[in-house]
């Protein structure tokens, strides 16, 4: 069988982180960056457990793949993540000038686009890869921690 | 003598953070998160050293602040920056529902203001406390780095 290493194949594996966040009961966000379908950083929500707004996803996945590259600019990189980026997190990746970010389902509250931030100029967006299994991972956390109240 | 603690007397010690930063070569942009009158959190950035575009002073003393107060709420602290804050610092700022942002000079090209971010409804904003000395600080830095290069 050969491997399709597509927008999906990528998504994917940040769903995976996602469903990593999931268990350990933070809100279930993953992301992956990319250099040429190459996997060089992969992180998920932590903010519950480090006590941190500042530890989403994306903004671990940047610190870990400009570590990986040895040079804190993204250009050759591709971020996938499940949710729309919020602002912090868009104004990480303006300043990476991340090549493209990729996502699942869209944040219509706290998303970049409702709060009005940017990426860079130069940054692709692809919006609503996997956004069902994305949305449908965050609908059942929030139902199972309102449950759980 | 009395020891005046107005928000000139903290946000000296924000620049104080940022001569370090100018000392290291960075852009000398320093920050101190207080909770009643006491600093518990002092940054500088370090986004060269590190080689990470996250290491902005803002974002390192929210999550010192947090770790200091075992909690990711800074709904009592109050930040004060030598520089208007990015939308990344700015979105950082809004999650963590921070009291009072103060700063010193203004970011006409990357601040939060110009860029559409928001701080949270709840954050009280104070502009240009000790603004000519942090904007000279980084026309200092900006004119050496032009005539190295």
């Amino acid at each position: 069988m050969e491997l399709i290493l597509d927008d999906a194949f990528f998504m994917r594996k940040a769903l995976q982180e996602a469903e990593a966040a999931f268990d350990l009961g933070e809100v279930p966000v993953g992301a992956v960056i990319t250099v040429r379908d190459r996997v060089i950083a992969r992180a998920h929500n932590l903010t519950e457990k480090l006590n941190d707004v500042t530890a989403h996803a994306e903004m671990q996945a940047i610190t870990a793949a400009a570590n990986f590259l040895g040079g804190k600019y993204l250009t050759d990189c591709t971020l996938y993540v499940t949710l729309e980026p919020c602002q912090m997190c868009a104004g990480a990746l303006y300043w990476s000038q991340v090549s493209r970010v990729v996502y699942g389902a869209p944040d219509p509250q706290r998303g970049f686009t409702a709060m009005g931030g940017k990426l860079h100029p130069r940054t692709l967006v692809t919006p609503g890869i996997l956004e069902a299994e994305a949305a449908a991972l965050l609908k059942r956390f929030f139902i199972e921690r309102r449950n759980l109240n």
